[in-house]
């Protein structure tokens, strides 16, 4: 496992982290400051600043991404299909314009909650089913755009409402079946906060691995008790997962990319951007 | 499948459900004025009236008992087994004193939660292999007792603080490691509102059924937004579950029990025992 002890080179910080502080200039300009070499912006914040200053803060600032968030959401009613399909086409777009090395797939959960005044469903099945149609349909579109794909599966607590694939097995078997060849056109991004209770995350890790499947690493922490289900997540270190023990088996198949910040925290937005970024690189020099 | 529209024969009310609005003798004589016929009660139910007196008033008001809530919590520092030991061994007389069916298990999540006073880990593995042992020591105790085991496999949200067995695959997997010659001794509680996430899940109820291993099938619903990852659990029909589609696959298995109703909801324990005991007939006839 490399040692980040001693400096922050494999830090990326996903913007989200501190969304609520500034925009995506001015978050570009505190990684600056800070010496944070990678990014991993959200599509809203990049829409905020519009794609070219964007892509000239990203260039200007000497910034690596390790991803793009988000394209996905893929489950709607009938009516809605085009409109998820060019919308995750421009995702594609945009994230070339930046020079993302992936697209970040969260899948969406029932058709009224990916994409709001969708028929209600309460079926979990075909929202399965309709994501993997829609992802084999973008990932033409990816492919020929040169843009690797990286499902991301969430935690079962987002099933309903943000991501019906809720297993590294789940989104890898996705893999498998539209992507036989292994190309490097569709992996998957693994996030602990999501994936650190699933007593069958190790082997699929080595899996992912094993296939060049494993496109992004994600870090924050699972906090006890967990107050808000999707914006009370901690900084790593303040909860329970042991997350060196997964970088090691991440690593353990070779991945070698950055280890990139994302919290969703409540907490973490009501503070300094630079107090959050200072905190970010601390823990990721012991406890990542 | 089993017609519950015209009736509420099959109807269990685990005591949870209305805890803050009474003791269990006065749940006891609720379900008496609405006919229910089964119930699960909760160990510090019991307690707070004496076992003595639970017991007579469920004799007394010709309840059957679906389940007994909960053995479990196995996971703790070495300086805590004995008691824990000890604990179970006691929740398995009391759930013979009273006639139950079978004891429910709750695996536990992490030590310190597990167990308050345990020193403090995040060892998920170690805690896994912890249970797994508990779960075999107390299988002794309870076959010698005549009185099945069944581990309840609890949604992943709650893999840190109250149990880290979080698939039903995961809880068959031990049954089979710990009972492999199927003698009845040990299965599974299922509740929809723990599983009805999992894409392996109907695959895995057919297992159960085949296997004579689904002891307790349990419901309530998932609520979006859910404000209280413990506590915000919804009334059946009022979330994303689809109820009916588990409780098809649960029966197409052979299975002929109860359909145990098991609510953690601030909002329903603020309403009179009356109205929450009224309501859940009126799901269990339409939605359940």
């Amino acid at each position: 496992m490399r040692d980040f002890s001693s400096d922050h080179r494999w830090l990326s910080l996903n913007t989200a982290t501190v969304r609520k502080q500034g925009d995506l200039v001015q978050i570009i300009e505190a990684c600056a400051r800070h010496g944070i070499r990678a990014i991993d912006p959200w599509r809203d914040q990049v829409a905020t600043v519009g794609l070219d200053r964007a892509v000239r803060a990203v260039r200007d600032a000497g910034l690596e991404l390790s991803g793009y968030c988000r394209g996905g959401m893929f489950t709607s009613d009938a009516a809605r299909r085009g409109e998820v399909r060019d919308d995750n086409r421009r995702c594609v777009d945009e994230a070339s314009a930046l020079g993302a090395p992936c697209v970040v797939l969260v899948a969406g959960g029932l058709p009224q909650f990916s994409r709001p005044g969708s028929a209600a469903s309460k079926d979990i099945a075909a929202a399965r089913a309709q994501v993997e149609e829609a992802i084999a349909e973008m990932l033409e579109y990816a492919t020929q755009a040169r843009m690797p794909l990286a499902i991301e599966p969430l935690h079962p607590a987002y099933a309903a409402d943000r991501a019906c694939v809720n297993t590294t097995k789940h989104a890898l078997d996705i893999c498998d079946r539209l992507d036989p060849a292994r190309t490097g056109a569709l992996g998957v991004a693994l996030d602990v906060y999501h994936i650190w209770w699933d007593p069958e995350v190790m082997g699929e890790i080595a899996r992912a691995g094993r296939d060049r499947r494993l496109f992004a690493f994600h870090v924050c922490d699972w906090l006890v008790p967990t107050r808000d289900i999707l914006n009370d997540r901690g900084m790593m270190g303040d909860g329970v997962i042991d997350i060196k023990r997964y970088r090691a088996t991440v690593e353990a198949t070779g991945y070698a990319g950055y280890s990139e910040i994302e919290i969703f925290s409540h907490e973490w937005w009501d503070r300094p951007m630079d107090e959050v970024i200072r905190t970010c690189i601390e823990r990721h020099r012991t406890v990542v």
